[in-house]
């Protein structure tokens, strides 16, 4: 290594999720240095409803005394590891949802790190020496370089965070479901989410249909790329859609969307993918709902370092960007946060470094 | 059509589900006579868990006011109608668990034609001219021609008869999901269809391991084809198979098993089907359960007539056929629904025409 680099950071954190907007400054430390480390000076962090669901306390409790959220991370490196070769100090950068992986299983070796058994959440999560992993709510962030992504240019830097988590979580399972010419692809719910895929769906060169409960979100399905909308309150829409879609991927509360309704509209042996995670279970789900079409209802995780490049070289290619309700400093994360989580956001917030 | 045939056949029917035990005679109309059915004289009747669990209501109310039960049926055809090339007079066929579908759809003409949306089921159902349909339980069924099967002579009528149901049940979604040399399948639950699928599985070629919750089992699991046996009660299971099948099919009742640690052991966008369907729907389930490794729960619902025929010559090549507790005559019905709802039968129970 050229020079030895920071030890810690410092970022906004909660250490309660009862009181999970309480955020406090404190100095952590950051990833213990090795030679395929990059470390970066974090410019722009966006907000994920993971962060919502974990320092609320929705998925759990919290695994580490004081968490840092944020995982759709862009920043500039400022040193890189001896084994380094991809990166260069001052390049500009992004980190995701995960920071580690073992990189030595079948998984890793085959494009899936995001699969792998020994994974490390960005945040709230420990390194295998015990180091917590904060997140992107904070000045800086080390991690491995095969978590680590180059941004293309034509892609402004808040525009590029959403889609380091957001994007590239419906990014992965609508390639790897066969999205493209000929296929008819629905998207459910058009939150941070959803308002990605819809773009990602249209410009991989699907027909996409739009399944909502709200009325108000059609106008904006269809500038995003959508050519049908479907109101799901409408009781009637399982009947005009039945046998017309190749893969469905729901980004929403996957406990409360209309799931045998949807799952009757998929082809035979279609898929409805929810990377929707919700804090409650699915009520009364029975193997019958997936029965007359043998369809079935899958999971995804983010995807693999492979994946975000060719969704970035997509997205840079076609404009695709997400819509940003506000740009706020960091110190306002809370306020993000409860923006977030009471479904205001249209449809991204973006943190901008400001403790730095 | 070369001749009248009979309009009537006698039955053993339920008429409340609270007491499904009560099976009265009486006779009742066959389908209304086409030049494209057949009609047969019922020699055995398979007795399935779908009879249990709708005779006892675990599925709903009766769609009939007196329901004849039975979808596993082998006889002999007694006439013919003119459009009728693939059968004679005289010849030994079987009907399983569908008797009429549209023949006109997409799903129809793509040998998909048991998901097609006007399917109609062998019994607690109706034809389109409001005939009820009934079942096995029976001297004699009339339905058309693309639902009645030729029976291979290296098969006996006893062990072909669950083959039509059971055997189908597993045999499609097992061909269906890639089963085959270089592929390991998990099979759970070893009742009437895991006892048929462990077979399929391991003639198709495929590693075979064996998900069960008796020990006891063991044994049968092995005669049968299993590969290796895995109690699903130590609690350590799920490591020991991580990342090691390729797909599971279950056979189980989907309510109970184990299912979190079950997914857990596919490979990376692996499926398990669930042929079971239970009266209860599953408990806490939630996509996050599927998202370690991007797997999926489908759903299954008996094969095509392409799929009975390759199931019918695979089991006549390799000798497979179903361990039958005992052949019982159709009178005594109601022990053999009481040895299947109490989960003593081993591993199927045959109805021996005795009303004809």
């Amino acid at each position: 290594m050229s020079s030895s680099p920071q030890t810690t950071a410092k970022g906004y954190g909660i250490s309660d999720t009862k009181k999970y907007t309480d955020f406090s400054v404190k100095e952590f430390k950051l990833k213990t240095l090795t030679p395929d480390d990059v470390t970066l000076d974090i410019e722009f962090c966006g907000v994920c409803g993971s962060d919502v669901h974990t320092i609320t306390g929705g998925w759990g409790g919290l695994n580490v005394p004081w968490c840092v959220p944020g995982h759709e991370i862009i920043g500039k490196v400022t040193h890189v590891g001896d084994n380094v070769k991809e990166f260069k100090v001052g390049q500009r950068v992004g980190v995701g949802a995960q920071v580690l992986s073992c990189l030595k299983c079948n998984r890793c070796h085959e494009d899936n790190e995001q699969y792998c058994p020994e994974q490390v959440d960005t945040y709230n999560a420990k390194f295998p020496d015990e180091v917590e992993a904060q997140g992107g709510y904070s000045t800086a962030i080390r991690t491995n370089q095969r978590f680590v992504f180059s941004i293309p240019e034509a892609i402004k830097s808040e525009d590029a965070a959403p889609m380091l988590c957001a994007g590239l979580t419906v990014f992965s399972p609508l390639i790897r479901n066969g999205t493209g010419p000929g296929k008819t692809i629905g998207i459910v719910g058009i939150g941070g989410l959803g308002h990605l895929a819809i773009q990602f769906a249209h410009h991989l060169g699907a027909k996409v249909i739009v399944f909502s409960h709200s009325s108000n979100k059609e106008k904006d399905a269809k500038n995003l790329g959508a050519d049908e909308f479907v109101l799901t309150s409408d009781d009637k829409f399982a009947d005009k859609y039945f046998d017309k879609l190749d893969f469905i991927l729901s980004a929403a509360d996957a406990s409360v969307i209309p799931l045998a309704e949807l799952l009757s509209t998929l082809k035979i042996d279609g898929k409805l993918t929810s990377v929707g995670l919700p804090d409650e279970p699915w009520k009364d789900l029975q193997p019958q709902a997936m029965a007359s079409n043998a369809a079935c209802i899958g999971g995804s995780h983010i995807g693999s370092k492979k994946e975000v490049n060719q969704m970035l070289k997509l997205a840079a290619e076609k404009g695709i960007k997400p819509i940003i309700d506000e740009v706020l400093p960091m110190s306002q994360a809370a306020k993000a946060i409860e923006g977030v989580k009471n479904n205001k956001v249209r449809y991204r917030y973006v943190l901008k470094q400001d403790l730095a």
